[in-house]
Order: C-alpha cells, then structure tokens, then sequence
C-alpha cells in the first residue's frame, strides 16, 4: 500500500479564537497580517454623478460624509487598527463594533444601532489547491453611506463597482439600503458558486467509490467534505438569520420598496442553505455506501479463498494418503490405481466445483 | 463479477444555479432551451361562456383583460424572455417576479403583491428511462386573471382544461381564485403519481435484497432513491410552506367559499408529504438490511470454508505422519495399520461433523 | 439455507392513493367494493328512550332528524356512492366531505363547519394472519346527530351500542358531542390493543435475537415492524391533532363538561404515541443487536477456523519434512527419530492449545 | 460459549395497558392487587399543632376536613375500588380522576379543577434483582389538603413526615401549596437517586466493554439498558411539563412564595432530564465501541491465522516437492541437499516475518 | 496486544447529585471540601477610588455595603456553610439561593429576586492530567454589589481584578451590571480556551487515524472525548440560556448602555456552542471513519492469506501427488518428469499472480 499523501486536514481553521484576556471593545486584530497598508477604495454616486478613487489616507474618506450622494468606502486591510479606530470614531461607531471588524473569527450577526446597522458576513471560496477559505467581511450601513471593512483587497465586488459605474442596474437611483442589498446579494452569489463547487467534488467521489479500484484515502476525502459542509454551514446559517432580521426591522434606514429584494435574497440564501443541507446528507451517505463497498470486496476476497481452499485441501490429503509408506495398501499396488484416484479427484473438483456454482459464489 | 453499467448519477441536477453577476431583477432565462417560440395558450370563460385559441402573438392576450370573464394565459416557452417582459409589463408585474419567472432552479414560494399573487412550484415526472425530471413552473394569479408560465409544453393541465371547456366540475362558476386552487391541486395530484412511481421502485428494491441473488449495483440503486427523495422533498416541502400560507392570507382575491378547497389542498399535501418521509425511512432501512445481508452472505462463506478446512487440514496430516520415511515407525509394518487408520480417520471426520452440526454451522 | 418463504411485504398499502384525475368534490369511492349494499343503523335515543333499527333505505334516516333526541347514524359500506350523496345533501354536507367519506385513504382531520364537525380517522387491527389492517372511518357531529361511516360492518362499536341500550355509564344523559368523545374514546382504545399485540411481536423477536438459532428471515422480520410502526404512527399522529383541536375549538357544539372528557382522550392518545415512539426505538436497536450477533457468530467461526489451520498446519509441515526423499537425512536414521518428533509435534500442539487459551479464545 | 442466563426483558412493563372496554369514568383498579385493604395515613398539621394516626376506616379522614389545618391523607392500596370512590365522592372529584387514581398505566399529568388540582406521578426504583420497577402515585391537592394515592406502603414520604413531625424545615407553617411541592421534591429526588443507580451500571458496562474478556451478554445489557433509561423518561419527561405547568399556573390554591420552590423543583428536574439524556447518548455510542471492539478482535483473529498460514503453507510446500518419487531428482542425491533446503526454509521463514513486522502485524 | 494503560473514564463526574432527603432550603455543601476557610476577597472602586483587601472574617465584608461605590465580594471556599449562611442572611438572600451556592452539581441558571440577580455557572479546565474538571461559581448582583462564590481559590478573575486595578477598559467608570458582565465575560473567554484545547485533541486523533500504526485504545479515546463534549455542552447550553434571558430582562438593575454588551457576550456563547456542536459532529464521524479503517485493514489481512493460500495449495497438493506410491505411475519415470512438474508449477504459479493483479488485489 502506497505511502500516504494526504494533505494535512484544515481543522485548525475551525477552532474558535478570540483575542484572549482583552478589556471587551478592545480593538485588536485576530487575523493573519496580510496587508500592512489599509486602502480606501472610495466611491460616491447618486442618479447623474458617479466619483471613484482609491486612498491610503483615512482621513480623505471624511470629505465625502456630507455630500448628499451616497458613499460607500471599501476598507481593505484590518491589520492596522489605528486606522479603523480613527475611521470607527469618526463615525461615531460602538467601541464593541470596532473591535468586531478587526475580530476575524466573529460569527455573522447583525446589530442595530440608532444611526445604523452592522453586519458581519463571511466570504467562501476554493483556493487553487482546493482548500476551502473564508474571508471575513464587515458592513456599516447608515442615512447616506456604507462602509464595508476586507481583510485584504479581493475582487469580490469588482462586479458591483461596474454596475455602479456604467449605471446597469437599479442600484445608482436608489439609496444606501439598496446598496447593502447589492453586497449581501453578491455574497449569496458567492456561496452558490462555493455550493456548485461543492457538489462537482461530492460527484467526483461518487464516481471514485462506484469504480472497482481501490483508493484509502477514501475515508479521509469523506471527512474532509464533512468538515468543508460543516464550515460552509456555519457562514450560511447565521446570515441566513441577519437576513431574516432584515426583513423585520422597522427602521428609516431601509425604505419600503427595498424590502421585496430583501425577501428575494432571503429566498436565495434559503436555498443555499437547502442545498448544504442536501449535499450534508448524501455525503453522509456516501460514508454508508463505502462501508458497503468494503463489505462486498471482502466478501469477494473470502469467496475466491473459500473456493481455493475448499476444492484443494480434500486433494492434497487424497494425495497424501497414498503417499503413506505402510506396508500393505492394497490400492497401491491395483494396475490402474493411480488413474482411478485422478478419476475420484476430478470427481470431487468437479462436485465441488457445481456445489459453488448453485450456490452461486461464481 | 460484470462490468458496471451503472447509469450517470444525476447529481448535477440538484445542484443550485443561478443567472450569475447579474444586476437583481435582470430578466435571463437558466433553463435548457427546448421551445425558441413563446405559445400561447389562452382560455376565457364565465358561466355561461368559453372561449379557447391558441397564438404565438403576445399582444393578443392583452385583449381579454378588460373581460369581465375569468381569463386564464398559460405561457409555453421562457427561452424568449423579450416576450416575458413584454408580457410582463403588460401586467405590471414587478421585475423580482419577472426575473423568477425564467429563473428554473427558482424554490417554490409564494410572493403577495397587492393587486396579484405570484406562485412558483414544480412538476415532477419520471421520464421514459425511468429518471426522475423536474419542470419549473409559476402562475400569476389577479382579480379575474391567472397567467401561468412552463418551460416547454406538456399535457399536465389537459384534463383542468378539459373540465373547464365541458363545464364538468364547480370550476366555470367560481373566481380565478378557484382556477389557482384547481392548478395546485392539479399539481399535487401529480405528486401522488411521481410518489406511487416511487414506492414501486423501493419495493422492487426490496424484493431484490431478499433475493439471494447477488447485485453489486444495490448500494448505487439505493443511493439513487436516496437522492429522488431528496429531490422530491425539495419540491413537496415549500409548496406546503406556500398552501399554508395561502390558507393564512387575507386578501380580497381570495373569496370565502375557496377556503374550504385550500384546506383540502393543504390536507393533500401534507398526505404526499408524510409518504415521503416514510419512503425515505424505509430506503434508510433497506441500506441496513442490505449491510446485514452481506454480513449473513459473509458468514456462510466463511463457515464453508472453516467447516471443510478444519475437517481436512488434520486428516492430511494424519496421512503426513505415515508419508515419513523414518526407519523405525512400527505402525508402518503393523497387519492391518492402514486400516487402523482409515478408521481413525473416519472416526475424526465424523467427530468433526458432528461437532459443526451441534454448532447449528450445518 | 433454506428456500424463502417470507410472506410478500405490504408496501403496497402504504402508498398514497387518490381518485386521480377527477374534479375536486367528485364522491368516488377509493376502496375495496366489499359491501355493495349500503346499509344503516339507526340508533335513536334520549335518557328515557332507546331504539334501534336497521335498513337498507336511506330515507328512513330522514324520519329521525327532527326528533329532539339523539340520532346515532352508521353507514356500513361506501361503495354505493349515490347513498352517500343522497344522506349527504340531505344533511347539507360539503361536496368535499362527501368526497373524503369515500376517500378510503384519506388522512385522519378534523374539519370544522358552521353546523357540525366532520372527523376522519382509521381503525386499526391485525388480522388472522397477523397483517396490519386498516380500515377508514369518518364522522359527522352536528346538533343531535352523529353519522359514522365505515368501510365493512365491524363490530368496533358494539360495545358502546351495548351501553347505550342498557343504560349502563353517562352517555345515554348527554348530547352528541359525548357520543362522538365515545366513539373516538373506542378508537383510541383499539389502538391500545394495537400496540399490545404489536408489543408482543417485538419482544418475540428480541427473545429469536437472544437466542442462538439461526435465522435468515430476522432481517425481514424487522423491516416489516418498522413498517407496520410506520403505519400505526401515519394512523395515530394526525388523530392526536385531531383531539388536541377538538380541545381548542370554542363552539356550542360541544358543550363544557365535555371537555374534560376530550382532554382525558388526549391523555390516552398521547400515551399511544408515546408508547409508538419507544417500540420504534427499540426495533431500530434490534438492528444494530443484530449486526452484533452476526458479527459475533463469525467472530466465533473465524476462530474456530483460525485454532484448527494454526495448529495443523504447522504439525503437517513437520510430517512434510520426513517424507522427504534425501539421500542424506540423519534424523530418519535416528533409533528414536521418530519418537522425537513426536515429542516435538505434541509440544508444538499443547503450546499452541496454551497460547489460545492465554488469548482467551478457548 | 456459555449457555444463556439472561434474565428475561421486561418489555411487558413497556406496553400501555388500560381498563378496556368500560365506560369513560369508570373505576377499575389496572395493577398487581398487592394489598387488598385500603390503609390511610392521615397527617393533620398546623404551625403549632401535630396530629398523625393511621386507620382503615375511609369515614374517620372525613372528620379532618373542617379543621382549619393543613390536613395529608395518604392512601395506601388502590384495589379496593368502593374505598376510593366513597373517597372520591366526598371530596366531590370527578369520575375521571377516580379513574386515573387506580388507572396505574397512567402518563404523569396534571389536571385542573375549580377547586383543586389532581397529579399523577410516577416513583421509580431498583428493586433487589437490579429490575426496575415503577409505582403509579396520584395527589389531589385542595385548599387546605392534600390526599396521595400509592398502589402499596412504601417509604417514600417518611422522611419527609419526619420533617413535618419535628418542625424542621418550612412546611408547617405554609400552606397545603408548599405539602404539595415538598411530595414532589421527593418524587424529583428519587429520580436523582434512579438516575445515579443507573449511572453506575453504565460505568460497570463500559468497563467490562474496555476488559479484552469476552461476554456474549452485552449486547443484550445494552438492549436493557436502553429500555430502563426508555422507561425512565417516560416518567420524567412528561412530569416536567406538569411542573413546568404548575409554574404558569394561575390559581389561588397557589401563593405566591411557594412559586420561587417551584421554579426550583423545575430547575431540578430538567437536570434530571438532562442527565437521563446524557446516558442515552452515551449507551447509544457503547453499542458503536462494542461493535468497534468485536471488528478489532476479529482483525486480531484474522492475523494470527494469516500469518500461520502464509508462513507454514509454502514451507509445507517445499517439503512436498522433495516428498516425490520422481527416478530423477538431482537434489535429492546433493551431499548437503537436505541442509540446503533448511537453510532456504528458514530464509522464507525469516523473509515472511520480517513482511509481517513491517506491515506492523506482530 | 499490550495490556491496556487507560485512566478511568471520567463518567463519575456527570452524574447528578443532590444533598439527599433534606429540606428545601438546607444549605449542606456538595462538594469535595478543598478548603476549610472561607476566605474573601473585597474589592472596592469607584472612577476615582480602588481598595482591595483579602480577610477570613465576613464580617468586615458588611462595612462596605453602605459606601456609594461598588463592592465585589469574592468568597473563596464553600465548605464552612455557617460562613456563607451569615453571609446569605445579612444580604436577604432567599434561603433556595443560600442552598444553590453550595450546592456544587447545579445547573447554571438564572433567578431574579426583586433586589438582585443570581446566576450560577460552570468554569471549566483541563487540569495537568488532561482531565476536563468543572468547578461550581455563582454570583449575585445588587445594585451596587456583586458577590462571587468559588469553592476553590482559582486565577479566573486575576485578569479582570489587574483591569480594575489599574483602569484599564471601561469596567471602573460602570455599575454592578458592567461588573457582571466583565465576570461573565471572563467565564466565556474561558470556554473559548477549553474549546480550542479539545479541539487540538480532536486534531491529535484525528492524525492517529489516518496513520497507519494501529492503538487499540482509539476506541476509547474517542469515547471519552464524547464524555468530554458532553460535559461541556452541560456548561455551556444552559449558560446561553441564561445570557438570552438577561438580554430579555426589564430591571432597573441593568443600564441601557450595558445591553450592548450583553448581546455581545450572547453573541459569543453562541458561538462556543457551535464551535462544541462541530467539534460534536466531528467526533461522531471519526468512529464511522475508524470503522472503516479497521474494515480496511481486515480487508488487507484478507488479501495476503488469499493470495498466500490460493497459490501455494494448488502447488502443495501438485507436490503431494507425485509423492504417492502407486506401483504404476508412468511420469515418475519420465526423463524430464521432475522438471516438466517445475514447469507446470510456475505456470501456475504466475497464472495466478496474473489473476491477483486483474483482481487489483496486488
């Protein structure tokens, strides 16, 4: 059996942390320092107007707070709380919501607060060898403005950025609680192409136990897509309840005819979920069928075992017993004594032979 | 043991997709393109009164509108989503709605509109090679109209329709609320059929494992009613969702005398709903007999093969002994030591049997 | 092994079954045609007057109506739909309830009407050759009168017929709202007897696990408990809400001191379930004892097997070596040679007889 | 293997019985007839005064029921029927709680009257042969008594009798409410009691599962442990909806301080509740251990007879080639052909454990 | 097999106890009595002032209850219950709270009085064993006190003490509410520990696993790591009960400004719960995966015996015939007999090699 080459199972990525013995509302970053510059990618829009341009200073951001437009400011990179504190302050955020932007293990929720809400929300995708990733992401929605905090700079919202900009979509004429649909609408987007993802590699395994050949590392492969379930689960349920909470508030913040693409995004994420649930269950089936499979080929190692051993054993001891050096036996010495014992012997291969066949071990 | 021949696991039709990166409420189709013309089939019917033609002109729909007859438009196609649009419009019907028409893999729900509902659900068939096939379906559903959208054109409302021209039933005198019920309960109907093709497929599942016939391919037979329940239930479970809360609502369209059908309906689907999750018991159930009929197969192998080793492996050693070429052993030269010894050794064939039976292995 | 003889699994009772294809509100009678004609009997009573009567003529139900007396009205047979119709409208029953008389697999509901309550409900009984059956029952409460319809006469209610004829407990003094808590009360009771009998058939089974006998059927036994526990629960569930809505509904019909009488009811069919509930536990348990007894017998047989190769095998090599034809073997010259060996073999033997018993497989 | 000893299941104490085929409200004792004389143990009390005496004469507890005191009649024997309904009668209870008195199949329950509340009750034990066994209780609890109802004499309440007796504690000087809660603390802590009995035979089981000894017998330990912790929810589980009850009740029989006891007494059967849960979990996850534990003794099983075989099976071949008696065999007339066939057997040998040494079979 | 080293399974500790047969409201301490001094730790701060002072005399705690500032009373020891009586007596505590602070199997809860709140909780730790150990806390919050009870001097608090020493955080400026949030607070931080340290467990074993090298004691391990996570679901369920029922609490005892932090703190208990019912689910799977591991193995033990016996029994009993002695054996004379034999052996020999290897089984 080869050596093994499993790579090492991501179960450490599970674990929850927290920065430990801290004053709560303390700010301090729990991930892993990927950028040490926060970047401000600024974007500021209303029906006829439509501004972009990207900044390492915190304090340009502050420019566009009261323009009547809408802003949204994408901050890339956590690593550097003064920057959030300075920008959380300016704000005037909760100390605990500062310190949850920069907590990257924390759990999406929303909180709502007299000015504005905030959302914490996780993206999911596949790296390039496979693994499973989750970024953590935060969301200030207020009167006017969002703000949206990444660990480091992806391509998430690329897509977005362009409808905004080239005026596709409804999303310019609208307000901020659009916006804020907008986002959480591309994250549930996300997850279906995690999802697809998914289910390309639950198949794959299908076919691999359906195929005769032998694979150990089977096992491991199963509960590697148990863990990834469980992982995706746990970006997918909590919001699937912020959303849920959206479609309650009653707050100015979100306008009337916002709310019928809320529940549309709620039926999304519904059937995210769903289909985790789907996958969830069949793998754990998948566990089932392979003990199976293992079932049967034992079966079939004992069976051809069985078969050997039972036809060639009574052989070997009718070939023995003529093989005796007593002084009289009689049959050793008939002239044709050596071909009726081939005679008996193909008799009994041949007996024993149908006797398997009927019961059907051939 | 035969070559698999194992049909393609459907898999890939459980898998969530959606119109991606697209603005929320873009109108684009997700399903296959079987129809590139949207028919239209459009009935208008009062007591005294029925009209039926079929055209491939959308506008002429809109003539039937300001009627005072109940209008029924089943739309065939969704490929062409300019005519949707155009059709919806006409209507008035939100772009969420519009969007969800064509999106396929839509969940059934139910969204209420103030002057319209608008119903999502699915018809399910087992197709000529006996594969379980979904088709999406929506229904808007007015004051004295309901507009109802299929992929392609299929025979499941010929019998309503039937009923509605030859005046059979209660249907021709009551509301489009009455109409709606008749098409979901049309619907359900078609769920009773798909769960009784089903319960055939489990028993003939079940028949096989108490064969003794082997059949390698079981574990992938019960993994794919594993899977039609699951798809099953992904259609049955919202519609309940939807019916209850159609029993809920408060709205003008839906009149008093309607309410005892819609409890009825709601009873029926809770009946398809229970069947299910019986089957799904019982197809859990067959795995385990299943691992309980290899292990008995297993242990009447190996007690084959125990029985006939542990009877001939001491003989042959018996004749052993008496195959040695050592120049003093007496009982080679005794009269009658062969005969002695085909006397003992009988004597331990039978010892042998008989322990065996007395151990119920015989 | 021995050929099957397994009594053919009743799956085929479980499957939803409905007059496909027909108006909803059409009377067609889904069940067995056992009786053709329809018979009634008539129980007419107050606490100083008793009658009773039986007839094939629906009209003679009418003359009872007006009575200020208690009407008791039980239909045996249904497959004369026309009298079902007749009785129906003449006491202005909803087409759907006139359906779901007839609609033999129909689930157990209540539904409540201005003027009178309809109940579904089964009774159950195992019958000669001790299969499940289930027969469909329905009810209509109203002012003062109670019409029952069954399938096939049964003597399900005679006891309670008997106690009203002599008087005997409370219920000849009250209204039909205590006649109808009777009749359900003789529901729940024949469930009672249900479970008992069903009780029965698990311990017999766990008593053939325990014991050392072989039996392939064990596995099908068990299948076909948990199958008739599915069908005992799809009977006794919906009931339970049944009797729980019945304790809710505020309506004159039912009047206060009979309240205490339906909570009582809900007590004992709770109790049904509950009991239900620890029978199905305990049959899934079955299972996995029985996988560890199978698993327990090989065990025993593979080390049988693996004692007697051990120690035979070893022995038969030596035999081998000395009857071995070489020029020059010293040993076979030996005056003891063959002695030795001897010696040498019954060491090996009680050496290895002493490791097993140290292993504790002896 | 040893014969079985197993004590018989004591499924017949699962199944629900019930006084068939009687009226509702009739009175007829369901259990074992243990005493055929109704004892009462009358308990009169005040802060001041104390006053106990036992009779046989239900007439004398009637004396007691005008005192201003808190009167406790405790009636012991429940098959003298006549006794308990003169009982009854006088304290004007009503039919149906005469009958669940001795009805001793019963679901602990609570019922509320006008004047009083009735509760039935389980009390659990271990009897002398370790079987568990269940008593039926029930309490009435009026203004200012309380009556108990026990199928025999135990002495379940003595200790708390001795409280009442020597004033220690708080419940003389408190109302019949607060007698009322002190039975059931002693009900709740006799469960705790059940419950760490039971903790103990889990101990016991495990650590005879992590013994290498072998014991046929527990697979049917752990059957019978499943039943016991069965039967002990069924006792605990729906007295904590009674108390939970007793919590929201509103009623003057009820004071308000007493309320904080109650809380707690919930407080202490949800603990209960939860351990009991706790044992299930872990009973259920025995079964999977044992299963585990029979799986690796027969790997060990099975490499024991591999390696004797693999080892002595092609020694015993090369012994049989030089056991022919071909006229030409070169090796047979080597001067050390017989020492170089040793050396090569031992090589094997040799070669073969050093096989299984890396395959880390030895 | 080596004999087992494994330390006694913890089951012990999840048994529930209760100070048996004593009168609600005693006050006996549950424990192990480590400590036989009640030993306090007095804090007391206000924005400006901090004093802090350890005593054994509770008497000295009554000085500080009048002053404006808030006093933390932290009492060390619970066996000298005359201490915590007097203790209990001079701040009105109910006497169910003075038994449920000694009472050291409690479940965590929450009792509001009209003065005060008090909570009891669980802390948990791996001690230097690696044994989960539970230690019994609770608290009462005043208006401007808080008491804690710890039945052992522990460093939980050192952290939070050094924070209010020296004003770090915001905890100083805040009321009695901010303080209990800061204990409960440290309380769930402690969880986070706990669960990271199982969580490296799981990681451990889950690494045996997939190694190769067998441990018969896996079995046993994975057993008590369930014990484990039940243990810490006993702690950390009711807990979040608890912090959902202060969320939802109206007293003048908790500031506006204090409900943020609460809902934090429930944020992050949910979160621990779901990280233990991951860790939970993992752990389930590892048995299943442990199944097949051993299955794998067995199946391998297979594999070698099949193909060592399949290929050299045909070869032995080849041998075994041309070792007989018949008088008229024609090959046995051949010129080339002996080496046609070796021919034919290796034919056959590698005829089955070529079989084995079709098979995948090489």
């Amino acid at each position: 059996m080869a050596a093994r080459r499993r790579k090492k199972p991501q179960t450490t990525k599970i674990q929850p942390k927290r920065a430990k013995n801290l004053s709560p509302g303390t700010v301090a970053y729990t991930g892993k320092k990927t950028t040490t510059v926060t970047e401000l990618d600024i974007i500021d829009y209303s029906k006829e107007h439509f501004q972009r341009f990207e900044t390492n200073n915190i304090q340009e951001a502050f420019n566009y707070e009261d323009s009547t437009n809408i802003t949204w400011i994408n901050v890339n990179g956590l690593s550097n709380t003064d920057d959030i504190v300075t920008l959380g302050n300016h704000f005037e955020l909760h100390p605990l919501i500062q310190e949850d932007i920069v907590t990257t293990n924390q759990r999406p929720k929303i909180d709502e607060y007299e000015d504005y809400f905030f959302i914490v929300f996780k993206m999911l995708h596949y790296d390039d060898s496979e693994q499973l990733t989750s970024e953590h992401l935060s969301m200030v929605v207020g009167k006017d403005y969002v703000i949206t905090f990444q660990e480091a700079e992806g391509d998430i919202f690329g897509d977005l950025r362009e409808r905004l900009e080239h005026g596709k979509g409804r999303v310019r004429g609208l307000g901020s609680d659009y916006l804020m649909f907008a986002i959480l609408d591309a994250v549930v987007d996300n997850y279906f192409t995690v999802v697809e993802f998914l289910s390309n590699k639950v198949e794959l395994l299908e076919d691999k136990l359906f195929d005769d050949k032998e694979d150990p590392d089977i096992t491991e492969e199963i509960q590697d897509l148990k863990k990834e379930i469980l992982r995706i689960r746990k970006a997918v349920v909590p919001l699937r309840e912020v959303v849920n909470r959206l479609e309650k508030i009653e707050s100015t913040l979100i306008e009337e005819r916002t709310n019928k693409y809320i529940r549309d995004l709620y039926d999304h994420i519904i059937q995210v979920n769903e289909s985790v649930e789907i996958y969830r269950e069949m793998i754990w089936g998948l566990m089932d069928m392979y003990m199976t499979t293992i079932s049967n080929k034992m079966n079939e190692v004992m069976k051809v075992l069985t078969i050997m051993a039972s036809i060639f054993i009574p052989l070997t001891f009718m070939a023995g017993i003529y093989g005796m050096n007593f002084d009289h036996m009689p049959e050793l010495h008939f002239r044709y004594g050596y071909y009726y014992l081939w005679g008996a012997m193909i008799l009994v291969f041949f007996g024993l032979l149908w006797y398997f066949k009927r019961k059907k071990w051939l």
